[in-house]
């Protein structure tokens, strides 16, 4: 504890000074300066970026691209500027903030800004306020860095175009094509949520780094399910990341009047589209595999009138598991049934895939690197995989890449119910900025 | 032929004085003139009303109250004027117009002026128009009237509060109190809606009229269903109108991530949903009964995002049959469907019934004078039931009450593709007027 309150105010005694008096073995982690996040400063900062967005009810609207999401840039690029970090958007609207020196391929941290519609203040969020406050920790400790350290918020993880596209384009995982003409739920472009950000799309390529421009990306994220919390361990260290595979379902019937068109007379998209709802859970739960999830989230249904039968739904099923083999053969048996319910209801229907992201492996050097970080600390943790897709999935297919989970209260997530404590979210904090270390620290 | 083309020019010189002439027996109705609508003034009119909330699309969007129902109901106004028709607005937003004499209860005719979503430019329209155009032609040709006709155009038949409204409201057959509160989809309440149309709901009730104040009410509509034309005949006479009874739903689950909440840890509002989709079209087929229909036309998730579990489900199941204990089995039976599912998916739920309207039978003595208005006209009419509400049901409830259709293109209705040719709709106010003499003309 001596050691751990010296170095909050910036003293450079190690635990390998300790270990070396009391004649124990010392590893390279040891040999690193233990440093803590400062408590109240990251409660402050992560209460000032929760209440950007936040709504009444408490869920919280700050979705890609919005004033909201603009609002809540800012504000970190202003923490970032306070912290004597170098702060930049990016031409997709990515936030980076990074230290000074030295020079070549950054450690990156960070997560995303964005949040799902009356969702939760910790998803996202709480990896970018985590890795801002690692890094001005070590900053303010004056540790000697082999490598910059930079921090990331993220544009549009969570789906409003298409997701996890802020660290697509940014590690050039996404074709630049295809994008200016996503649209949104309503109806609005990508070029145009873009350009309400005072961004150009046809400049959006400036944002791609190459490989070479960065060392290694380890992101703090909550846990998003309850395993942390039913074993009754603070940290996670993710194996894989399961990718999610999105179908895009578009089912066509006719819009009759539901008075005066006989049952046996209708072709009702509905009934279609309500069976392949069912069928995809079975599918899911059939397949006996723990990490398989198939979802309907999100449903559209046209003219969506009670007195009309529906001619049209849209509907996306969304698919995931850590093995991309298992989750194409779920995803054929939802196409197949699909297919089966449109021709039993005589109905049309086309199927897009805006979304397949392939699963995520972290890297062994990086996930050994957040183990000794908890070894360090002396805090317990546990590997396991994340169903949830993250901006890692995409850093992970070009750089050696790391997650660091910490606790969801019951599991919830993309709901106001969100919850991790600050303590929780603290010791997390601990053991990025001694990750951060390892991978970033000069050697001595 | 001859006949015909005088009485359009207004000489009353009936079939009576051929059918006379010849030595044939005469009835009531062959003592009347038989006036033809003007097919020119006609098309023109239903043209211009067409294209009023006209999309570029092909369908129409024309709310209840909206500023394109607003314009619509004012050009109707525009033209009662002009027929030298005593036009009014009563509080609830329906047009009235009537001929200047005699005094005593009305014969009613018309239909209404909304439109769904989305819609056709006949469901309602058409009644109005041939209304309009048959009070003109019998004002015109001078006939002298034993009792005043009036014309109506009504507001909210569609649903956008609660179907049906308008007439309910003039008839008495709704409870005034909880209509205030009512709110559309979009959140807008009744009240913010009339106040918008210049009109203040807390004075609704001057809208309704005594029975005594109504002598017979006859509806000229699209008949919505494809009965007609697979029949090959022109006019149907209404026996009987389904009456709708509606479940409205809302399933309420729990907002988990798609990814990190295994399958068989979640609650998922859809699930359930999506079962009360397939048994409601199930126990309709199953009733085995023509008339029964069931139908779930709208229906909303909550969040809708493709990566949550949908918390809230809510959604509409349209329940009709023309016999109202058949009817209230198999909404028995659809609301045991919610229970069970939403007990296997361990899902909280709550039913409202925002609309139960009782069956309309139409009255022997207005059918009777439809019948005899096609023979005098000498169109072939076959008699049928109605699977669609019509304001009729609610008129039927206090007044004599009858029913024209009018063959609908298809089937099809609540669409963009509804159709009925003009020399259909021309026709059906042929008999329309022919209908309304018998009633309202004086006794020779």
């Amino acid at each position: 504890m001596a050691a751990r309150k010296q170095a909050r105010k910036g003293t450079v005694l190690t635990r390998a000074d300790i270990l070396a008096a009391v004649g124990r073995s010392v590893s390279r982690a040891d040999s690193l300066p233990v440093l803590r996040a400062d408590r109240a400063r990251l409660r402050a900062d992560f209460d000032a970026l929760a209440a950007i967005g936040s709504q009444p009810s408490g869920g919280l609207m700050r979705e890609a691209y919005s004033p909201a999401f603009l609002e809540a840039r800012a504000f970190v690029r202003r923490r970032l500027d306070r912290a004597g970090l170098i702060a930049r958007v990016d031409a997709v609207g990515n936030l980076f903030g990074r230290t000074s020196a030295p020079d070549g391929a950054v450690v990156l941290t960070g997560s995303h800004l964005d949040a799902v519609p009356n969702g939760g203040k910790f998803d996202g969020a709480a990896g970018v306020i985590a890795g801002l406050e690692a890094l001005r920790t070590i900053v303010e400790a004056g540790v000697p860095l082999g490598k910059p350290l930079e921090v990331v918020g993220f544009v549009e993880e969570e789906g409003r175009f298409s997701g996890l596209l802020g660290s697509a384009v940014m590690t050039g995982r996404t074709a630049i094509d295809g994008l200016a003409g996503l649209r949104d739920q309503d109806g609005v472009s990508f070029a145009e949520a873009l350009a309400g950000a005072g961004l150009d799309v046809s400049r959006i390529e400036d944002a791609v780094r190459g490989a070479g421009e960065i060392a290694a990306f380890v992101e703090l994220h909550v846990e998003q399910g309850a395993v942390l919390e039913q074993a009754g361990i603070p940290i996670g260290v993710v194996t894989a990341i399961a990718g999610t595979h999105r179908l895009a379902v578009e089912i066509v019937g006719r819009a009759d009047h539901a008075g005066a068109t006989p049952m046996e007379a209708r072709k009702d998209a509905l009934l279609a589209a309500a069976e392949v709802v069912l069928a995809a859970r079975k599918i899911a739960v059939e397949s006996a595999r723990p990490t398989a999830r198939a979802t309907v989230g999100q449903l559209f249904v046209e003219p969506n009138v009670t007195s009309a039968v529906a001619e049209r739904v849209r509907f996306v099923v969304d698919v995931r598991d850590v093995d991309a083999a298992e989750r194409a053969r779920i995803a054929e048996r939802v196409e197949q049934a699909i297919a089966v319910a449109c021709q039993r209801e005589r109905l049309s229907y086309r199927i897009a895939n805006p979304m397949s992201a392939t699963p995520g492996h972290t890297d062994p050097a990086v996930r050994a690197a957040i183990e000794e970080a908890c070894r360090v600390i002396g805090v317990p943790f546990m590997r396991l995989m994340s169903g949830a897709s993250h901006d890692a999935q995409n850093l992970a297919q070009v750089v050696p890449t790391g997650m660091i989970f910490v606790p969801s209260r019951d599991g919830r997530s993309h709901s106001p119910a969100e919850f991790t404590s600050l303590d929780q979210l603290a010791l997390g904090t601990d053991v990025l900025i001694a990750t951060l270390l390892q991978l970033g620290a000069a050697a001595r």
